[in-house]
């Protein structure tokens, strides 16, 4: 099979990381005689530097002719904290999951056995708790015009909009997932407030008969960000609207311990999209010591989801867990043990699949 | 002094809590030499049912005459799931806030020694967090018009607004709690991604230099969701927005593993209400089960923030803590001890504080 993948390492250490996963990309297609092409381009802070467009027309052009996309992080602390700032990464961000129709993404949260004392949470509340969040990413409160200020400056508005489409759309895929898992879906939703809240309970409670061998639950947001620490055990599929999926997928990532090993995927009209779920580290970047695993898992998914490859995105996970096992971790892991360098933990996960 | 009170009990558990945080009010009054006069109102599902109004003009008339409101729960099941009901017990609480211009609602996150085993955090976490949330409770999303559908039903829309004057109140208010505590603000935002947060944030930035003994932070929503759960002790004042708050606050009361013993504080333009975190619990309504601590923590809050009397509220923390040390607790707390009934734990307060 021919890969032709867009590489956008992005800004902090999406570079270091992506050249990782860049690597096992490599190594599995050697392995299982598929040829790899890849082009990269420029996303976020940096492209704001090079060209003043974080998702320049060059880089929309490379994802569009692409079966996926590898995206490292993106967002630079000199535009953080500038609310006025005209140009910001995330615009990029934002406009390439508008642009390449990227609706919904897709997190697993899984933990891993010797990270668990690392949750934030009690063990026995979060062993084997194993669900999946899909976030619908290209509607909602981030994109609803009118978006603004009133003239004086001193009213600020912002419009959240849903369609039926949009909503069907990204409740059947949550159905197709749950049917291949433990058959459970909650609909997230703020519907005793919200007309569009109203509107999703409406299409799902439409849509819930049609998957008769699936249980539909409702759970209001603000249950849901309890019921993910109180009983995480309780989920399989979880999807819900945009805002509510940023909140709560990053809640739920945490309670794993293990954020640093997170991928997710965005599954796309034009394309799909692979990145780990921890932002770009600024702090680490070019040290060579930022954790490179969720980045290579984003690898794994983007074999599995992205093109089906079931066996070489299984091979990739059976790595990375070689590589805990062998305490080959990055110093975010290391605890007392030795801290190995990101690229060495890299360099180990390549030489395991060779 | 006068205590002028309404008493609004409202549905499922809410008139068996009341009753027991109404003869606690009363203990103290008798006590302290204050005179209480109290009268009822009906909200929530009960009040429908009787009037067809959650949120009948008599009971906020009520209100308005009052100096505080106590305010027991509200909702019933037979109103959720119908994303169609025309009247909805929601719906009066709104208005309830909305025409109080109940602005700021506060929520100490307080742990208790003898329930830190509770938490679904490890202990070290959360011992000894001890933080207050203020969330903005009559703007945004849940009241920004336009909010409905287009006419064939399959597009919905809701609209977040925030002025000026909305933001500095409460921005206001969070410092002036930060100066008689820790002294940190923590602002949680969207600054990144919407027009409102942008609003929220440059009002922040400029009133920040006008405390210069308190230290503001900026955290994104998504990562405040994370923060809560990692490290819940980084906190003193968390102030927000109404949606963000809504789903923080219910976050952050659950780790403390005590829900039934967190009570709230809604600061008003007309008058101040108290009442319980958590909900109606109709499952338990009228079996004299449910744990008034919470509905009796609300009386506490009352007397501080509502009459400025410090001694009387410190008295029924006292008597509160009392019961607890003694064992005197009803079932969701008795664990493998004896369970008294709601009933005998408002009682024993009671007669602690006589
Ligand atoms: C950077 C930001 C715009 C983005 C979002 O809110 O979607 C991020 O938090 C995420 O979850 O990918
Ligand atoms: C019942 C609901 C409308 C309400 C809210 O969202 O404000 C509740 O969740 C709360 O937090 O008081």
């Amino acid at each position: 099979m021919k890969l032709n993948i867009a590489v956008l390492p992005g800004d902090g250490i999406g570079p270091e990381i992506m050249n990782q996963a860049v690597a096992v990309t490599q190594a599995i297609c050697n392995k299982f005689g598929h040829e790899l092409s890849y082009k990269t381009g420029i996303v976020g802070a940096c492209a704001i530097d090079q060209t003043g467009d974080p998702y320049p027309a060059e880089t929309h052009q490379l994802c569009m002719e692409s079966d996926a996309v590898l995206f490292g992080a993106i967002g630079s602390p000199k535009y953080d904290n500038d609310p006025n700032a005209k140009v910001r990464p995330e615009q990029g961000l934002l406009r390439m999951r508008k642009q390449l129709g990227l609706y919904a993404n897709i997190r697993p949260v899984t933990t891993f056995p010797s990270l668990i004392h690392k949750s934030p949470l009690r063990s026995e509340l979060v062993e084997d708790a194993d669900f999946m969040c899909i976030r619908e990413l290209t509607g909602g409160l981030y994109f609803g015009k009118p978006q603004g200020r009133s003239e004086d400056g001193n009213t600020a508005y912002d419009t959240c909009i849903y369609t039926r489409e949009e909503i069907e759309r990204i409740l059947h895929l949550a159905y197709k997932f749950a049917g291949q898992r433990k058959k459970k879906v909650t609909v997230v939703d703020k519907a005793n407030v919200l007309a569009t809240s109203r509107l999703w309970r409406q299409i799902a409670q439409e849509i819930a008969p049609q998957y008769p061998d699936i249980q539909t639950d409702y759970l209001f947001v603000d249950n849901a960000a309890m019921r993910i620490i109180q009983w995480p055990k309780s989920f399989d599929v979880l999807v819900t609207e945009n805002l509510f999926g940023d909140i709560l997928t990053d809640e739920a990532s945490v309670i794993t311990g293990s954020l640093g090993l997170l991928p997710s995927a965005s599954i796309g009209l034009h394309t799909s999209l692979f990145e780990p779920i921890h932002g770009s580290y600024p702090q680490a970047a070019g040290k060579d010591i930022a954790n490179p695993l969720a980045m290579i898992l984003s690898a794994a998914l983007m074999f599995e989801y992205g093109f089906n490859l079931m066996e070489e995105g299984a091979l990739i996970r059976e790595a990375v867990n070689a590589s805990l096992e062998a305490g080959v971790v990055t110093e975010d892991i290391a605890e007392g043990g030795k801290a190995y360098k990101l690229s060495e933990v890299g360099a180990w996960i390549v030489n395991y699949i060779n």
